[in-house]
Order: structure tokens, then sequence, then C-alpha cells
């Protein structure tokens, strides 16, 4: 096993990079000049970038390489999507401890190219450095939209529908089962963890996607939300984060919130409440967007999104409505970086 | 005194961005939504991004928190330079012990603002995280610059001249002063440090500059290099870089490598050799580029960059002439951010 320490950053530049092919012909210039060069025309770029840090974001003790190296992809992507946009660059930064072996290192690089090659992106420039302690990713996207198609979440109206793609809170009960499975396994390092049957969430958790096809169907339906954001940290998070910017208050209904049955399943097992996973957990990487009740027609029993609500007048307040009929203010409880 | 994680991610980030003015009108929307969003027309956009790791690219014993996020910045600025481009957008993610006071992390982007200000940049978005141990920065910078205008590496000529600007080994040397410090402080705390009259090549080390000016001097004396590159690693291995992107090879004198008086001193009080430090040290930010001999009247007695000598037929080698005459083959003793 070859430490990166034996061949230095630029054989590593080189090892992990000489299979990059450029994709996109807005890409004039990729890696292997001071900066990338893109060529945008008349388009708007837009330009999003997030850190994944060993111990706090992730634990390499249940976390394929592979498999962080595409997450550290998508999370980004799914905001540039959340712009109703195209990503179309990356950079990815690495400070990696020089004790892991270039292996190890390959191994990042195989699920980042991955991510490129499924999502079309182009690999453009990074940066790698050792760290004393620990691994840290840090990648930037770039993505393109026109004009007239650019999505912000300061623009939500009062009537709005709220609406959700896909299910939510399975990414966070999948963290659960990986740090339970963790502590038996610091308890008795003989018993096997158990992860049959638990396949969607561990996906969920380990491997997330970023909401491509919502962007693809919202366009082919023809609907252009009033505003949208991703749901990184909880549904309650996101949705603080849309009133909040566009002056509004909501009303959503539990009832409505999408679960899987298998969330739904290990939920139970850990007695708590599923939904409370979709408010309050996060990592879910789906879209929380709205839309003019006038899109009412072309949104409803549509496979990848769901209504959930609608947006409310600000002094109506930021309203859950329970299955038992009470109406609860929604408190952002969704996951931080900074506090512990 | 706050610490971070009594405040959280959401607060903190406010509290750091509220500041910011956008400066730029291609900067359609900055920081607070998912994504920044640019608009350049029918420029092209050139991007960088880079890493600086504690205990690997910094030391917090003697790096002064605001210098940090000035260099921070410039560093990124001085490659969008390097591509003869103007900078106009950084993004910023940092990811920091969260035992760090609130008034540490507007220290370190009290500097950001300082480098946005100076050069004329806008902050349009990052990412805030904790670490588990130590403090990590990456930024990535946008520039524009037009499709005539982008100086690549990979285009020197035989019989360019070759230039840089300033002078070299300084912030090498400032290095080798304030590590000895700190070895003597460890020794004896009482033992105040030595900086009296270091003062150029300690700013060198802690609070370098982009050279936005030389890139205005070649625009306004009207000539284009044929190639060009920020000098981050040392003049050896940018120079290598240069000749191997353009199948080149190259001649340069030792005796016209321009040292500053203050580092030929500090060199000597080391018992060094001063152009061993511009060629094989870092973090000078200078810029060396190449430019047809027909510019050479335009180029010389330019207080703003030194010839230093020429680009060679690849098959006669990379080859410093020292001052006593001999040739000797260049060899990149650079900087290496992975190997120990």
């Amino acid at each position: 096993m070859t430490k990166i320490s034996e061949i230095g950053e630029f054989k590593l530049i080189e090892t992990l990079t000489e299979k990059v092919k450029l994709k996109n012909s807005s890409t004039i210039k990729g890696i292997g000049d001071d900066a990338a060069v893109l060529d945008y025309g008349y388009k708007q770029i837009v330009v999003t970038t997030d850190l994944l840090v060993e111990g706090i974001h992730f634990d390499l003790i249940y976390t394929p390489l592979k498999h962080l190296g595409y997450k550290a992809v998508v999370v980004n992507l799914s905001d540039i999507y959340a712009m109703n946009a195209i990503p179309k660059q990356i950079t990815v930064s690495i400070a990696i401890s020089n004790k892991f072996t270039v292996k190890a290192t390959e191994e990042i690089y195989s699920g980042i190219y991955l991510a490129c090659e499924i999502y079309g992106v182009d690999l453009i420039g990074g940066d790698t450095s050792s760290s004393v302690t620990g691994l840290t990713i840090n990648v930037t996207a770039l993505g393109e939209v026109s004009k007239e198609d650019v999505v912000y979440r300061n623009s939500a109206k009062k009537n709005d529908l709220i609406l959700v793609s896909g299910d939510l809170g399975s990414a966070y009960f999948g963290l659960l089962l990986l740090e339970r499975e963790k502590e038996v396994f610091k308890t008795n390092p003989d018993v096997q963890p158990k992860f049959e049957g638990y396949d969607y969430i561990l996906e969920r958790q380990l491997k997330p996607e970023a909401r491509k096809d919502v962007i693809a169907e919202l366009k082919k339906i023809n609907v252009k939300p009033s505003s949208m954001i991703d749901i990184s940290d909880g549904l309650s998070s996101e949705l603080l984060h849309i009133c909040k910017a566009s002056n509004v208050g909501c009303k959503i209904y539990e009832e409505k919130i999408p679960i899987d049955a298998s969330t739904q399943n290990i939920a139970e097992e850990f007695s708590m409440v599923a939904s409370v996973g979709a408010l309050s957990g996060g990592e879910d990487y789906e879209l929380l967007f709205t839309a003019s009740i006038k899109d009412f027609e072309k949104l409803k029993n549509n496979e990848h999104f769901e209504i959930i609500g609608h947006i409310a007048d600000e002094s109506e307040g930021k309203i859950i409505v329970t299955k038992d009929g009470s109406e609860v203010e929604i408190i952002a409880q969704g996951w931080d970086g900074i506090k512990e």
C-alpha cells in the first residue's frame, strides 16, 4: 500500500485526476491551471459549497470511502437543483492525513467520479492537502440556469401550495441504526451488525441522491416553483428558512408528510415517531418547494412529490397540524453543524 | 466570550455575514440561498479553490486570525490573476472547533472582508462547520476574463522571455524566522521574540498580497503574457510546471532572481543562500510569466517585474545558470502539501 506521503501532492493529484474527461461545452478549461475557465454565454451561474468534516458529518467506522466521495458531491448538486438550475462543474478540496493510503484516496475519488458521471458534471479543479488529523472534504458546485427559471427561497406567496419530493426521515433513521450497531460492535466486536432489511434507510444515509428527476419533472409539467430549498437539515428548519426569507407563515399537515414504510418500521423499533425524524432529522436531500394554487391540477397525484400544506400570512404563524388535529408552532430543531 | 457552540451555525453565519455588501453587477445573488447566482454575459469565468489546514499551512501560535482570513482569500485571488483574469466572487468554508469564541471567528472574517474590500470581490456563500480539532479554511474564487485575454500555463514558446514580479524568497525566510522564535519561546516563555527590523519578511509570510497591480500594468503597457502561473510553491516548481505544460525547456540566471535586501540579510543570518529560498521556498504569491521577445522594449526596466531568463527548446533542458557561471538542472523542491 502506497502512503500518500510517499508520492507527494502533484503525483497524487495526477493519479486521482488522470481519468477526468470534460463533458460540458461550457467548460473551457478544467484541471491543470491556476483556475478553471467556464463560458456560460447568456446563462446565469449558480455556485454553492459544502464542507464535510470527519467526526462531525461522517464516521469512517461505517462510511465506505466511495460512498463518502459520492455523497460529498451529491449534497452540493442538491443545492444547485434547489435553485432550479442544472449542475455543470465541481471543484473538490480534500485534507487527508498522510497515513491514508493512495488506494483510500482513490476510493473517495471513485465515488466523486461516479457522481460526476451520473449527474453529468465536470470536475474542474481542487486542492489536496495533508491534515494533522481527520479527513475534510469541501466541494464547490457550479450550475447554470436561465434568468427566467432561477428559483429563490424568498418568493413564496400566501396561499401557495407547499410540496416535498420523495419521502423524509429515512436518512436520519439510517444514521440512528448505524450508530446503534457501532455501539454494539464497540461492546462486542464479535457480534455482526444487523443490517438485513434496512437497505433503504442505510442507502438514504450513506449514498443519498440529488433530485435531478424532480427538476426535470417540474419542467415537463411546466410548473415553476414560487420558492424552493433542499432538505438537508430537516423539514422544520428548511420550511422556516422559506417563511423567514419570504416573510410568510405556513400550515402543514403531519399526516401528509411522506414517510416510507421501512422508515415507519424502524422508527417504531426505536420507539420514536417517524415524522419527528422527518421534521428534525436531516440529510434527506429532498426538495421542498412552493407553487401557485393555479398549478394544483398539474401537481396533484404526481409520484415525484406530495402536497403537505400551504403558505399562510406571516401573522398566522408557522403551524403544523398534528395527526390528532392539534395546531403546533413549528420550531427548528434541525441538524446544526456547529452546536454540540 | 461567546463560544460558537452557544449560538449555533445559522446565528454564527448571520453574525459573520450581516455586513456583506455586494459590489459586482455580475453578482445577482450572494449569500442567503442554496447557491449564489452570477451573470457574466459573454465573459469567461475562471474558478479556483485552495485549502488552508491548521498545522499544515499555518500555525496559530504566530498567525493572527485576521491575517489568516486575509491570506486565505489572497492565495486564491493570486490564482485568478495568474489567468490574467479579474477576481469577482469568493465562497468561504470554515471548519472550526466549537471551543473557539465567536470573537475569534469574527477576527478571521474581518481579514476575509478586508481582502474582499481591497481586491473588490464579493463573498457570495460558504459553509461553516465544527471540527473535532483544528481549523480548516477553504476558499473558492471566481473571476472573469474575456476570451482573448485568458492566459494559460501551457503556451510558452521557445525564445520567450521569462519574468517574475516583485521579489522572491521573503515569505520563506519569514516562516523560518517565526519558527525560530517559536522554538525560543517554547524553551523560555519569558524571552520576547526578536522581530524588530524584520517587518517586510514577516508581512510577506503572514499577510501576502496578490499582484493585481502587475495584471493592470501588463494591460497598461499592452503586453499579453504567453504563459503565466503564480508562485506559491517556489520558483523552481512553478517554472517546471510551465515547461512541462508547454513542452519547452528554459534557462534562467540566478543573479537575475529579484531578492530584497532584507531577505538577503536574514538568509545570511541563517547561513543560507537567499536564492535557494526563492527557488525552493514558497508562498511568495508573485507572478511568473513568459512573453514574446517582441515585447522586450515594453517589458525592460519596469519596476513591477524582472526578466530572469528565456524559454528554450525542450531538448535543452531546464537550466539555471548560477552566479559562478555553472549550468545546473532545475529540480522541483517546492513546498508540498502532502509529503512530510
